[in-house]
């Protein structure tokens, strides 16, 4: 922005929106407050710069994070004083541990007016203590050289950590004095201030402009670590990924390279799209890893795994019962395992180590590669074999789709929206029990569909605020499947729909209450089982459809068609609607018990 | 609670419900969880503690925060790991600054889950940074005698530093290995374990009782302070009120003694009751300070201040211009005056405080008081001049209640409120306008009604479940005042209606969008104004009534009758009413500058 500044904070907050504008920053998501009067309207001036207006901070931070963890491209957030700041912790909590780029800005009191009884000042130094990956109280806006300087320099650092390696939240304290709006002040901003201060680089390029590195091993450990693999009986486990997200080619490219099967989490960015034809990436095992069928396969010589520890407990506690080399793959140097089990650790990118290793295996003719050794066949088809039948017994007892009246259980939600989603579809799984049913159910498709879920802290909260942000980040077709505790917690996020112009379709499991805490041994006592962890709320969310201006549909759980139609219709219509699954988590979850227990059997028969 | 444990954890966690009954608690707020489950279960089955169940950790913080500002003690909080305990940071930093006990129980992974990219697993140590009195991670469950003896000493420091001075948070963070359910562990709990370590002390004793000692000056301290107040032109100032409130009676004795005006913020605990019968207690500054009336006047030669900072502006600003002495008298030794005209700490119990100063001032004979002496005289009676002209100006402006349709306001509905609640009354008044409102508008009346608002932080966050928290703690007719902003932040805090059984009467002031920004010179800005301050969100909040059960109604802001009719009945049936009264920001702006200008030219006209 150019053109004359009324006073030093016009200026100040003009110099934060330029940088971020050149730094590739598109859109702000915005709540209403006066201390941060100089941003707001700096950033609702920008051409470049598209403004989210959100009332609930809370819900703004979840959504900028489903924004960033769509794109891998951090959109900021920018606060009042006070507890607006708190408000954001939820989200950034989030955003540090599943690696989403995340960028605070917080405006605060000057510091003389900082502990000193004034109102509406709070303590906002570190406030996100270390769940940031930088932190920094900004200095006083002053139209001076160096402080303007370091100001763009600070901002270009800003984007740069929060999109570096780990990405994560950064957080820029900003304080301002009044007055706040853009009156006139006179002096206040010289005529003679050196141009690239006031205004920045020519052509709107960045004060600094980064170029990030990412970590990849020397060629000899690249060969080491390809002899690593050198192995009839290996595993590729991607877990919850990072956003954004490996590169599918290159990990199947690996896939093929090495004949090792893919254990694909429903997060991760590789159990759905045309990579899946590539090679044998597998989306069953949290059903036939559940109940020992494993016993009677060999033991896996290693494993190679990537992204955050995996969502399905099976397949955990696997991988914690085999004495397979493993190999950690994680570009932060970070361990992310919780069973201790890894034994080796490799600081690197997924997606380029996979490329290269592709490479290696290939040409030095490492591995059981390519299915021509006996061993490494029999390793990949008795996966193959484990894989097909389970979804063969999930149709078994939960009956065929085009039968009309299947069993209709949860789980089964998750598998319909998969197969149905138009192409490109973003699917947002709540944590609790949809992210596990999508684990267990959603199988692995050639398909457009990109599934996100919060697998960093593994909240109910902020659900449909990120949901909804990941939504409004492309132009895929938008599904979050929620059940009614996260919907209940996050109902202010659909506010956003309206104001954030986003379309969705709402798949609400209502089981009334804390269905997963039937998967739990505190089941067997009750009480305070009902009382204090199944919970039963008994709320009728129809009222949220006129609340918030959206469709509300409610469909008996054993309905299967009645769901199915449904949910075509509203995928093929404009606007949002809520499809409410009336369910019952206990009978529910006695579907998936049987289902494992069919599912283990079919194993056994194997051999 | 006696009888055999069945493992390590249940031990422990029925040693914190026991110990937290034995320091004086009857209620807990939990939302329910699975790592959190031997303290969820050991709550549930205390028959002397009342298990008030939450959905969303941030409406039950503040639900926790509001029965604790009603009644001085703290009710502790119950979480699960990870982003629940985030969710806590707005009420924690509200407790901090506005000295309202909260003890935070958050249950953790043990130690070597942490930071090892376990599901659900977030770095909880010192959470909420400075903003906690005290923060400890309890060491891992075991039933060992010192540990034990360790756990019911750190919860009577617990209970007794969050309540004592300044009250505020206090967190433990509390590790649980699996199992987490009260199932049985062989040889888990020793049978020989000492009496007091497993069961506490007899008699439901605390472990450690804690005898709180208060500060006073000593006795030539306090003739000194006595002096000072031997002042023909002196002032009361009562800020918003630490929980629980100083004692009216004293207060009043000094200013009977000292023939000092109380200014008494209508969160002071001061501005209604039946002590100010007893001496002058001032509502109408805010009014008549507005506009340099007090040109007119001498300057006070003394000031006495408690509380926290005024909510009026126009009382801080007047303040901040005079050369009076100013003696801040803070418990906490604390230095909340933003101004910094402050000339003089004095740490003491405000009540203690006012008690003795009567007592010397009488004795003494120091001060005008009585109105023995004619200058003394003369500035009381200015004063209460000033403050007839303020309400005289209301009524002239605003119209007379009794003629049935008189000029409605925003300002009325709070005077209104105040006059018709019934006694005993909590009225609780959000930040933003209704507080603001009630300072200028609601008038001192000698009548039950306890007047409470989110002083601290000042935040819009957590309104509708710090006032359902606070009319939990009573048997009081509870009144909430709130802009739609406020109610629309804190809707999921409605939930607490059914599942804690309150009844409140719900006044929706609905202008909206932000209101309060009319009072700010962005007004002159638009855009960005409406888009991004104002933030119409066009929401027809009638919905509520069918979502959480509730009666809603609605009133057009000029009908005033219409607006006292539906509040009489409200309060004079059971069940909870929403009352929403449409408004127009800017016009209610307007008639508050109207009244300003009007109360101006009559006190001008006083002299």
């Amino acid at each position: 922005m150019t053109g004359h500044a009324p006073n030093r904070n016009a200026l100040w907050g003009r110099a934060v929106a330029d940088e971020l504008a050149a730094a590739g920053v598109d859109a702000v998501c915005i709540t209403p407050g006066s201390r941060s009067t100089p941003l707001t309207v700096a950033f609702a001036d920008h051409p470049d710069i598209h403004v989210f207006s959100h009332l609930d901070e809370r819900a703004s931070a979840f959504f900028a994070l489903g924004r960033a963890r769509r794109t891998g491209e951090a959109t900021p957030l920018v606060c009042t004083s006070g507890t607006a700041a708190a408000n954001f912790h939820p989200a950034v909590m989030e955003a540090a541990n599943s690696r989403v780029p995340m960028l605070l800005l917080t405006a605060d009191r000057p510091p003389e007016l900082r502990d000193s009884g004034a109102n509406q000042t709070v303590d906002q130094e570190k406030l996100y203590g270390d769940a940031v990956r930088w932190y920094k109280d900004l200095p006083e806006p002053e139209a001076d050289d160096r402080k303007l300087r370091s100001l763009r320099t600070d901002l270009a650092r800003a984007v740069s950590t929060a999109e570096g390696t780990p990405a994560g939240p950064v957080h820029l304290n900003v304080p301002f004095r009044k007055p706040l709006e853009p009156v006139e002040v006179e002096d206040d901003v010289p005529a003679d201030l050196p141009a690239l201060a006031a205004a920045g680089r020519d052509g709107d390029r960045a004060f600094v402009s980064t170029t990030a590195g990412h970590p990849m091993p020397d060629d000899r450990d690249l060969q080491r670590l390809a002899r690593a693999l050198d192995a009839e009986r290996g595993l590729i486990v991607a877990g919850p990924a990072d956003p954004p997200g490996p590169d599918p080619q290159a990990v199947t490219a690996l896939a093929h390279a090495t004949g090792f099967p893919v254990l694909a989490d429903p997060v991760s960015g590789l159990r759905f799209g045309s990579s899946v034809r590539v090679a044998p990436v597998l989306g069953g095992y949290d059903g036939f890893l559940a109940n020992g069928a494993a016993n009677y396969w060999p033991e896996p010589e290693v494993v190679l795994r990537f992204g955050a520890s995996p969502t399905s407990k099976p397949l955990r506690k696997y991988l914690a019962g085999t004495d397979a080399r493993q190999l950690l793959v994680d570009p932060a140097g970070a361990w992310r395992e919780a069973e201790f089990t890894a034994t080796d650790l490799v600081v690197a990118d997924p997606s380029r180590l996979c490329g290269a290793l592709s490479r290696q295996v290939g040409a030095g003719g490492a591995g059981g590669a390519s299915g021509s050794d006996s061993d490494s066949t029999a390793w990949r088809e008795r996966w193959e074999a484990a894989e097909a039948a389970h979804w063969d017994a999930v149709e078994s007892v939960a009956g065929d789709a085009a039968a009309g009246e299947g069993r209709f259980f949860e789980g089964r939600v998750l598998a319909d929206v998969a197969e149905i989603a138009p192409e490109p579809s973003t699917v947002f799984v709540s944590n609790s029990m949809p992210v596990r049913d999508a684990d267990r159910f959603a199988a692995p498709a050639a398909k457009g569909l990109t599934m996100l879920g919060n697998r960093g802290a593994s909240g109910i909260d902020g659900v449909v605020s990120t949901a909804l942000g990941a939504g409004s980040a492309t132009t895929d077709d938008l599904t979050l499947v929620t059940g009614d505790l996260a919907y209940y917690h996050d109902m202010n996020g659909l506010l956003a729909l309206e104001r954030c112009d986003v379309d969705a379709t709402v798949v609400l499991i209502n089981n009334d209450g804390g269905g997963i805490f039937h998967m739990l041994p505190i089941e067997d006592f009750d009480p305070p089982f009902t009382g204090q962890f199944k919970t039963p709320h008994d709320l009728d969310f129809e009222p949220t459809g006129d609340l918030y201006d959206l469709s509300f549909a409610r469909v008996e759980g054993h309905d299967r068609e009645g769901f199915r139609d449904l949910y075509r219709e509203s995928v093929a219509s404009a606007g949002t609607d809520v499809i409410e699954v009336v369910s019952d988590a206990e009978s529910s979850h006695r579907v998936r018990e049987e289902i494992a227990d069919e599912v283990a059997e079919r194993v056994a028969d194997l051999d």
